[in-house]
């Protein structure tokens, strides 16, 4: 059977999975980053994976190629640089040093967009020809595509949304030390800072009083704002605002058909959905409103970023 | 000889030309926009413009087709749309109606677009796939090259960089009402503004303090700069900073190798480059220090507007 495998490397977790034409993951696992603080450990574990899934598969695979997503890679040049997240710091070689150990096809990319081309082959931007991406994760990454293809820009590091220096500059600092960045905002971290924003400029009773920065998840902010609690309501207004003016103003780049949003915070469903679309069709140009889109993508939220992955290589066929 | 017949549709002058194979501007005329205020009227005038253009040619013309840059146009539609700087307000069918009166093939896209396409097919960017013309004039335009292809968009406004709102929501208005929008500070009328800001300001002695805006012009605050005034400096100062940073913004999404400015306030040289690039420089995030570079148009000014429109045609060949 013709499979690719689908590698989706995080600050926290890599995940492998086989993947076939429809985008199916078939077969998954999944490490520690972190417990292979040594590059060439990490290189010969994830090799060792993918040799342990093809085993492990029920019918003889043809393995057609290994396609990654990884922060802050270069498809063009098949290196990591300076991701702020890894432990490998600097310039990672990361195709090469892995081409040494399996000689397989094999494509990097940062992995939203690698969330863009699952979406666009295997979900539900199936079709479109200009959208964009949004993953809210840790941080927020952005897939762009127009005129049916990836922007890769000019070596590989397009598609970086989450430092947009969107807010003052007497804002809040993001993870690479952008003042106002976006992802200080707007992602999953973003939302948390809020709530101790917020905690600290109203008096409004609210259970995240009695929770640590740490303690605190989105599902939980997501079912306090179910059960009503004045400050997670007020924000996911806040970060809805935010987003959506920041979504009007990037339609002046590309002008797409649709954002889907991905990732730990879209989860969190109308509670973002909806103040999103508010505040983004009220910033829109006249020459733009109805005519953009925010969906949920269409990637079981399990597998999607390994999918996405594969798509690099099944893309190609 | 083959030829292509160039449209640059402005507020204020509509310009014609005939262009060959190199971009060269063979023939040209113009004639006042305001003049025509009835759509039907102005079509007549510019289809009778584009016929004595033939007839004034020494050899026999073989008309390839016309190629048109305007505001707020729609490639996919034919169309110009609320643009807030014509006499026809709401929908324009602009292809439809000329259709009507000759039978060639036609395009229309915005006038930054047609100045990107000049710039690719004929100017400075000759071999790149990834850059963006920034045109700044009355307005700032912006037209997107990735992947070697105009960033179009869903249905034809990507690129308008120049409602992007860069600044506080209690700063400028720009010509389509956006708070904070970008050109309402970058660009010919954005530069006068901000004469008028910092005289309100600071009580530096200044010519500008004898001169109304209405007659302020660009050219004599190069000449001012030049004589140290030091309000005129610090316009450009102020100019290049909002510029440099607003582009390290922008890098964020498609990469360019290079950003192309053209236009007026171009026409300043280094007064509005360096200030530019430095404040672009500070801002790039690591991943892209060095790699964008900050150029000057490669088509003459006087018939870049037309041989960019020109080139919709040509490059289809």
């Amino acid at each position: 059977m013709d499979l690719v495998a689908g590698i989706d490397i995080g600050g926290t977790k890599t995940k492998l999975g086989l993947v076939n034409q429809s985008g199916a993951c078939l077969l998954d696992m999944n490490f520690r980053t972190r417990e292979y603080p040594d590059l060439e450990d990490f290189l010969d574990k994830t090799i060792q994976c993918v040799h342990e899934l093809i085993e492990q598969c029920s019918t003889p695979v043809n393995l057609l190629g290994i396609g990654i997503g990884a922060p802050n890679a270069s498809n063009t040049r098949g290196t990591i640089e300076y991701a702020p997240n890894l432990y490998w710091k600097g310039i990672v070689p990361l195709l090469d040093k892995l081409k040494q150990r399996m000689d397989v096809a094999m494509k990097v990319t940062n992995d939203a967009n690698a969330a863009a081309l699952g979406e666009m082959q295997f979900g539900n931007a199936k079709g479109m020809k200009d959208f964009i991406v949004i993953t809210l994760g840790t941080g927020l990454g952005s897939g762009i595509v127009a005129n049916g293809n990836i922007v890769y820009g000019f070596d590989g590091f397009a598609g970086e949304f989450g430092h947009f220096a969107m807010m003052p500059e007497d804002g809040r600092v993001d993870g690479l030390g952008v003042r106002g960045g976006l992802e200080a905002y707007v992602s999953a971290t973003g939302l948390k800072r809020t709530i101790m924003h917020l905690i600290s400029k109203y008096p409004h009773e609210s259970r995240f009083r009695g929770v640590a920065f740490n303690d605190l998840h989105g599902e939980e902010i997501t079912e306090a704002a179910e059960q009503n609690d004045p400050i997670a309501l007020m924000a996911f207004e806040y970060t809805g605002k935010i987003l959506g003016k920041a979504l009007a103003n990037f339609t002046l780049f590309s002008q797409p058909e649709a954002y889907f949003l991905a990732g730990g915070l879209a989860n969190c469903g109308k509670w973002i959905f909806d103040p999103t679309q508010k505040y983004m069709d009220q910033h829109l140009l006249q020459m733009y409103k109805g005519k953009v889109k925010i969906l949920p993508s269409g990637m079981t939220a399990k597998n999607a970023a390994i999918s996405g992955a594969a798509a690099l290589i099944w893309g190609e066929r």
